[in-house]
């Protein structure tokens, strides 16, 4: 029997295949029932420290929706108590660093960690899903990027204008570019057992990254990006990459790396892939509102990310950014249902 | 003796001028020590309502910087109210509107009103500051877009996702575009009058635009824009068209009309540029977090923003949004300085 990769892992690598794999950002999450019947027992980070629950929760949209990938249930912020930045999640606030890190001192301190002791049960928790998972189904690790671990670690939680980590990179740069350095190099650490552990892919989450302008990206951010994304290249590792807000600076952003390059809602996914360069494959691109809208509007908005990507191989359907709570779980299977059917519209797609 | 316009509204009209015309969203605000004086005296909307103040806030800034335009206070919710909306600011909060609008009822009962009659106040502290203001600085009036101004109605106050906005939308368009012509038509005439009153320029601020997808901006949006700055262009008035977010969308962006479109800092200048069209004067689009950095660092900033718009005739300098309140008064000050004598460093400026 010739065991094939799946359809999702042939995608990334811009390999034809029958149909448009889908997966969501957050689509192990809070509009779903079973998920919260699972809060209402665990907090967030007992989920994410638990294997059984980690894996449970990950594999819960699956047994609902016939997606192409799981994504692992994790938090961005793991990596950040055994590098020594304990945090913890405020109700309705979201994450809280305990003590947010600005001095030069303090970055100095920072551990670099050996992921398989310290983060061993988020590599249990692959290990238990890619077991029980149908081989067809890819498993998709990820991580925080370094402008956005940091971001958070200097701010001590979400933030609007990012104005501490801008002060950083503004007036002590040699503290920032030190910091970058040890994120990168926990988070290549991490990214790559996480494909030890089963992950077949990994995405890097710059979520926020968007807020800055392309000069401060090039010289603050990119790099340590780059590294990452490098590093996991020379493993023959399979990348996303993936931020919000980058229409402004989307070859800055592709130059950092990744074999699949995502993007948000906020310009035509054809656009974005023509200035990508169509030798990267694309995620993305529907609007995380829109898949909240009444049925026959979200299907013209589905068709019309699949008639932007022209049917070219290379192309996997998913948001602009994660699943919002308020989420009919009766669209998702609909989006999943008309992507892998071709949208029956978008017939003016080349194949 | 001839009397010429003022370097401002020359740029506007992209006529060549002597030096980059320059001012700042928000430079009359909460990082002026005179405007918190006041603020301390009188809430916002006592300002906004009492003719010599918001006649005062307004010259605030153009006492301490040598700015080629001055922007009337006042606040962009102002003709809620005369529509049947009234609001309130609750500290911390920003603005709340009473009653959301969000029925069909409610939508049928706005009011369009006579601006000369309901703002009034607005008009007559346009007079006052033009009566006081030196001939070679210019005025600028404004207004909300439609969308924005919908977007608070609907929402009952600043929003992440507009998620309610988007709602009427998708599920009672005929509502949405019923409001939006209400809106369009509301904001057309108190342009017009803010021009009646004094100013030589205004501008339409979409701030929040930037949240929809190219596709809803355009079916949803765009023509409310372009009715507005339709009407306004029918009268010879100067418009500046500006939103933040708008990367992934200026083209559709632009065709909605501006004489002048205000970019934010997420793309550099010369690429919003050369996208628009070299047929429309660009306003921006230092990054507002940048203008509270250390000299050094904001100087390159600033070079990098004339250097991107080339020499061209029809750049004026500004932030890419508001003035955050933390920004030295001294930074504000140097940035005018540079802007006005070229950044003596951005030799390699065409001219």
């Amino acid at each position: 029997m010739v065991v094939t990769d799946p359809i999702f892992v042939r995608a990334c690598r811009r390999e034809p295949v029958d149909r448009t794999p889908v997966w969501f950002m957050r689509q192990a999450g809070r509009y779903l029932e079973e998920y919260q019947d699972l809060r209402r027992r665990y907090s967030m980070l007992e989920l994410c420290r638990t294997p059984e629950l980690a894996a449970e929760v990950t594999l819960q949209p699956l047994r609902r929706f016939p997606l192409d990938a799981a994504i692992i249930f994790a938090d961005i912020l793991l990596p950040l108590p055994p590098m020594g930045v304990p945090f913890h999640f405020s109700p309705g606030e979201g994450p809280c660093i305990d003590t947010p890190v600005r001095s030069e001192e303090q970055i100095r301190r920072l551990r670099v960690f050996d992921p398989e002791k310290e983060l061993d049960y988020v590599l249990e928790a692959l290990r238990l899903v890619r077991r029980r998972l149908e081989p067809e189904i890819a498993l998709i690790g990820f991580a925080g990027a370094p402008f956005t671990l940091a971001g958070y670690m200097i701010e001590g939680g979400h933030s609007r204008h990012f104005t501490a980590t801008r002060r950083m990179m503004y007036e002590t740069p040699r503290s920032w570019h030190y910091l970058m350095s040890v994120v990168a190099e926990v988070t290549s650490a991490y990214l790559a057992a996480q494909v030890q552990a089963g992950a077949q892919v990994v995405q890097l989450f710059d979520s926020w990254v968007g807020v800055l302008d392309p000069q401060d990206y090039v010289e603050f951010v990119q790099p340590y990006s780059q590294r990452v994304l490098d590093s996991l290249e020379n493993l023959g590792i399979l990348r996303i990459h993936f931020a919000t807000g980058t229409a402004g600076m989307l070859e800055a952003f592709r130059d950092a790396g990744g074999d699949v390059i995502g993007v948000d809602w906020r310009i035509p996914l054809g656009e974005a892939w023509r200035r990508i360069g169509y030798d990267r494959a694309i995620q993305g691109n529907l609007d995380p509102v829109a898949l909240t809208a009444p049925l026959p509007v979200l299907r013209k908005k589905v068709r019309w990310v699949l008639q932007q990507a022209d049917g070219r191989p290379g192309h996997i359907f998913n948001l602009g950014h994660g699943i919002l709570p308020t989420t009919p779980p009766e669209n998702v299977a609909a989006v999943v249902e008309w992507v892998h059917d071709g949208c029956a519209g978008a017939d003016e797609r080349k194949r």
